[in-house]
């Protein structure tokens, strides 16, 4: 009924953080909710009070494979009950309002989560109901709220964006990629001396074609042309296309010429 | 029809990215890209052959009040006629393969899109269809590619989870809120003197009603409840709220031993 067979081979990586939806509406969002878990490796999922019970066969639709999360959640009465074996508990709110409590961006909060996860706690986030949000009973059982910094002039966030945002999050707390990096697979970025080389292939071309004939204008032209194919990296491969390229122009040209000289 | 008298007063706010969807399925996810682009401050939509046709009331519905930018999304037929006005072009990626580019995170990516937003240029993000994301055809009309960093386990991320995650960033790119600060509202955090203050009511208290009596043990005891009492930030309002708990706790047991005497 539940499609509980299918899926994605996921399982609990290390000590995550558990999410709790607090009485959520849609299941569709319990659903998409386990799928943004899945994309940020968060695995433990727990339901309170979810207005339509549970489970409902909808949320495994709207999973996208991650049904081991849907699998394995679990269902409380009550927040208290969800959150009594947690050590710490982080409660996401757009608009605290009237609270003491220190209030955390998602960044901030992801990176105290890989603190805590480092020692012997467990730790979950709650998520308010889709219309209302938590309420303040919630929000007086955690240690700190998270508000992410969003457009303050359009708060509507759905539920499984909201879940998104901070499993993205604490992934990327933990995560090496280089901001920017060029992606060369088999090749490699050209060496000056192989650039060189190209651009001297370049060059003797120009000049026997006659581009470079104004000798005046030569070294600026040519200097130019050095600072276009310098300012991006080339590969070593594109060099070689790029020698074909001048190459079959020059030949193509006479090619050309041969055939309109006929 | 669509529903285009509705909706938050969103409009363009300074230079920002066009998010250009191409060949989107599911007109629900157009709806839902809106929504996450408004909670990301991005206005600019538009939208490359889809599946569908356009407009789409399903769109409007699952927007959540952004209609605005769905009434302004621009429809083309082509990639190359959707870029065509722009001087700078993203792609996101999630597989990259065989292709010579910069990668970028989509942190970097919104790094540097907020620093091409300072000068006189536009710029866009492609994001591909929801089965099979942009081909090659299509990566090959950006300067650069976009590769999240997520779970390599679990790679099916909704589209509009996708331009969730790049909107977030680019508004997260100008953001200062601190990544963690007490929330006081109109109270104040206590000084150390006000706590000092505290701590010598509490102890008078204890004194008072023996739970210090042992004169070894003593400063061990008062010791260890100021290591408590100092180890979060505490606020002059709790204080007082505090300082009555003490004073209540002392008249009660006086006025139950009072009971109980009588």
């Amino acid at each position: 009924m539940t499609g509980r067979d299918g899926g994605a081979d996921l399982r609990p990586e290390g000590n995550t953080p558990v999410v709790i939806l607090v009485r959520p509406q849609l299941a569709e969002n319990v659903g998409t909710t386990a799928r943004a878990m899945a994309n940020g490796g968060l695995f433990h999922l727990r339901l309170v009070a979810p207005r339509d019970g549970w489970p409902q066969e909808r949320a495994w639709r709207s999973a996208s494979g991650a049904d081991r999360i849907l699998d394995a959640a679990a269902v409380f009465d009550t927040v208290d009950a969800a959150v009594a074996d947690l050590h710490r508990v982080f409660a996401t709110c757009p608009r605290p309002r009237h609270i003491v409590k220190p209030v955390l961006t998602a960044r901030g909060a992801a990176a105290e989560m890989r603190e805590i996860s480092t020692r012997p706690l467990r730790f979950g986030v709650l998520f308010g109901p889709e219309r209302a949000g938590l309420d303040n009973e919630d929000m007086a059982r955690a240690d700190a709220l998270i508000r992410y910094p969003l457009n303050p002039d359009f708060m509507s966030l759905n539920l499984s964006q909201a879940v998104m945002i901070m499993a993205y999050e604490w992934w990327m707390a933990a995560d090496g990629t280089p901001p920017r990096e060029l992606m060369t697979n088999e090749t490699h970025v050209a060496t000056k001396g192989e650039l060189e080389n190209f651009l001297g292939h370049l060059v003797r071309e120009l000049d026997e074609c006659g581009f470079l004939r104004n000798e005046q204008k030569r070294p600026g032209m040519v200097r130019n042309l050095r600072h276009f194919f310098e300012r991006g990296e080339v590969t070593e491969q594109e060099l070689r296309t790029l020698h074909g390229v001048v190459t079959e122009l020059a030949h193509g040209r006479g090619a050309r010429r041969g055939k309109r000289d006929a």
